[in-house]
């Protein structure tokens, strides 16, 4: 949709469109309704992110919670958002061997149980070598970093899903 | 459930059980779960309480956002969630004549139009005589004070249905 017919959207409309751009958080996109009309996708996401960022640190952390494990339970289970079930399939994570899915489940269960949230990075931008990887060296790092670093990665997912819903010509797809 | 078995839950069995006693907003819930193991139902109230509190001032408003209207249009189509479809019952709201629901959906919608949010109370404990008379009333207040009555009124909304789910033996149920 155009970025006017988002400014025309009535509240019921925007959290249906907007509401899990933030998975599971439609909290996030009803917060920025007060911001319209907005100038274009970028701004909306700008208004996200700055809700997020003003959270407290429990709120942040609630957000990681809110996603799924890659490769999980929920994805076995054919259980998760159209939006995630869309992203971990473009990492290839749809296509992998059963040791590959134990492999994974297991650092995702390590870095569940050392951080208390689950292991969060943007899958589009991430192949399942990639994902991997990090779970190798993000599982070091300290809590305060890797709450910084999955919020992170929820903004590139949450600005990737903005692209997918707002058109957006001329406007860098990468952040 | 007895509040031991609340501390024993994994995530996802508690997000499920208590993902809605803030109205949509699940994040609540997620953020809170830090705060394990909860002495009692009354702990759980106040850490979600704390956390609402802490919220950017777009964040209340946003959750004032996510309830529906008091014999609204989710209501008219049977939308609403479990929890809301009971409570608006409970008060009474599903015995109004044609003519009363036309005269709060009108009041509802220059309520909404006025402060950019729903109007919201605790229906389990007003009746439909006292949810009228709030709505006269309360609209010629100013947004600030709109804000933390509606606020307030969501938190009584959370308590009860906390002490729908929770065992509560020789807990007040009244706040």
């Amino acid at each position: 949709v155009h970025i006017n017919n988002v400014n025309e959207m009535d509240y019921e409309s925007f959290i249906e469109v907007f509401g899990n751009v933030i998975e599971h958080c439609s909290l996030c996109a009803a917060a920025v309704w007060r911001y319209r009309p907005f100038k274009d996708v970028r701004q909306v996401h700008e208004e996200i992110c700055k809700f997020v960022d003003e959270l407290p640190e429990a709120g942040r952390e609630g957000i990681l919670r809110s996603h799924p494990d890659l490769a999980g339970r929920l994805a076995g289970l054919g259980l998760l958002t159209d939006e995630s079930k869309r992203e971990q399939a473009a990492a290839g994570l749809g296509h992998l061997t059963p040791e590959e899915i134990a492999r994974i489940q297991e650092m995702n269960a390590q870095y569940r149980k050392q951080f208390g949230f689950p292991f969060v990075i943007c899958a589009r931008q991430n192949k399942k070598e990639a994902i991997l990887e990090g779970l190798k060296t993000r599982i070091k790092n300290s809590p305060q970093a890797e709450l910084a670093k999955g919020i992170a990665e929820v903004k590139k997912i949450c600005y990737l899903r903005l692209l997918d819903i707002v058109e957006h010509e001329g406007i860098e797809s990468r952040l």
